[in-house]
């Protein structure tokens, strides 16, 4: 089978990639063909494969051309985040939104398998309609940011080519997931990797919240593992068209501290240092902290048992 | 002050234009000036009327130049209805879609007061998440028409629009509106006018649907109630950006007949003809009866007392 990831050189992307490249088969079909749509060119492992193809550009120009191609399976992970949205409106609903449609409207007709990365950012609440201390699949979201709005905008798009047969879409919302590796990027939410992966690097990190901030966390191996059992699941056993809340491991901030001091000890911890940001304190308040993600675990999904194994995973990986 | 009425020679712009027009005034605000942007030209005397302007024209060619001038406020009624949104999905995504983002982005940055005609038509649900029998402020949309998803889509920008306070935007969403004179139109829920209007009238008419089917009307005058009320509401009064739900009378078909025949007999209820449409019926069923619109209440609006007095502000305005 042929699989279109786009955003396919990003942190998520290259693992999605090499997961399947490791895999070999989805669905019981071999992954014959694999394109990555980026604006950066893939990885090196990547890339050297006989079975992958880069498109290096801007997805918003590529997906004209895409859409000339038949793929069995698209991921459409290439999104900008949350911080960009909310600095600027306009590239917000030019990368998410424009292009999100423009990359449907390619495939649409051919009922092309599409699975979405939405986000819990589309999670909210205002004064007037606070948001539920517990999310269920049926919570409605009021989305407190520019990004989360244009995430479930898309949903709702992805969800109607569906429902009218132009499309086999599928949309997962992912839970911020922690430990990402390399350099911050401009997530709000960038420090719930920056407070672990610096100071195992010898270095400093600033955490811009309280300890006591309740989290939603996924490991990599987990929202992975979200996006291939989307990818794969029957369309009974998918369900509604509804976006549906991969697992999320709930805790305070003090507690990956925590967790981080019993992997590494307590001269790593104390290299956060706590310097509160008003506009991230607000907008990771806003965001959700505990789900009873009842469809993804009836499609066998569970979220991460500690954050201890999140760190080890982590410490894992780098060193091997 | 200015208004701008978007859809205003249509029958509820036409409507709101008479009433803001008669009233004279808007929150203790003198209206001097209404601008009805329009297809089609306005009503003779609506446009006889000195404070009116028309612009006559497709909405998203006009928006730059509507958005080169200050309105006071914006009502935005115009859009393409339900059935032709089926029909074409790209009609319903420029028509809709693309026409109210380019009005934001008209008017972005003025936080100009915008009242947005939302529609009952974002309820729906699947076999995996049943509608509720009964609707509240928080529950989950989950459109089962293109209309639906448009109108829903949009809620979300102008909730966005107004929160980063580019927009002070207002979305009501509508009950299905009864009973409208003149010809039919599009919307899958056409007969809930033709069932009335044309046995009044002397002619025939179809009802596609069975008689114990359930619905959720609102008079014309209620409806303009309900936009009015939108417009003048202190943003504390409004409260929560999502949309408010419009109070619904909920009635069976059956009952709408019964009154009929109290206001008109026997013979005239006789006059409706029952020949059931796979399609209207499937649409129909898929959207709610029952609301409990505590936000709408709060705001001192209530749903008709009965249909008998629905039936009889029609006969009434008519007559006159």
């Amino acid at each position: 089978m042929k699989v279109l990831i786009t955003g396919g050189a990003g942190f998520l992307g290259t693992r999605l990639a090499r997961t399947l490249l490791s895999r070999g088969h989805l669905s019981g079909h071999p992954v014959t063909q694999l394109v990555l749509a980026d604006l950066a060119p893939p990885a090196t492992d990547v890339a050297s494969d006989g079975r992958v193809q880069a498109r290096t550009g801007a997805l918003l120009d590529q997906c004209k051309s895409l859409g000339g191609e038949t793929f069995d399976l698209v991921f459409h992970l290439a999104s900008a985040v949350s911080a960009e949205c909310e600095a600027d409106l306009d590239l917000g609903l030019r990368s998410n939104l424009d292009t999100t449609r423009a990359l449907l409207d390619g495939f649409r007709s051919r009922g092309t398998r599409l699975v979405f990365s939405s986000s819990v950012a589309v999670f909210g609440g205002d004064d007037d309609l606070p948001m539920p201390r517990v999310i269920h699949d049926d919570t409605l979201p009021v989305p407190q940011t520019s990004y989360g709005i244009q995430k479930f905008i898309c949903e709702q798009l992805i969800a109607d080519y569906s429902r009218r047969g132009l499309l086999d879409g599928r949309s997962v919302r992912l839970m911020t997931v922690t430990v990402r590796p390399g350099r911050p990027n401009a997530a709000a939410s960038g420090f719930l990797s920056s407070i672990i992966r610096e100071p195992l690097n010898g270095q400093e990190a600033v955490c811009p919240v309280p300890t006591n901030t309740l989290v939603a966390l996924a490991s990599p191996q987990r929202t992975i593992e979200g996006l291939i059992v989307a990818a794969e699941a029957t369309a009974d056993a998918w369900g509604s068209r509804t976006a549906v809340n991969l697992p999320a491991l709930t805790l305070r901030v003090g507690e990956m501290l925590d967790a981080l001091e019993i992997a590494a000890g307590r001269a790593t911890r104390d290299r956060v240092r706590f310097q509160q940001d008003p506009t991230i304190s607000r907008m990771m308040l806003g965001w959700p902290a505990a789900f009873e993600s009842a469809r993804a675990r009836r499609l066998g999904l569970s979220p991460d048992p500690d954050f201890l194994s999140i760190v080890r995973q982590y410490q894992k990986e780098q060193a091997g």
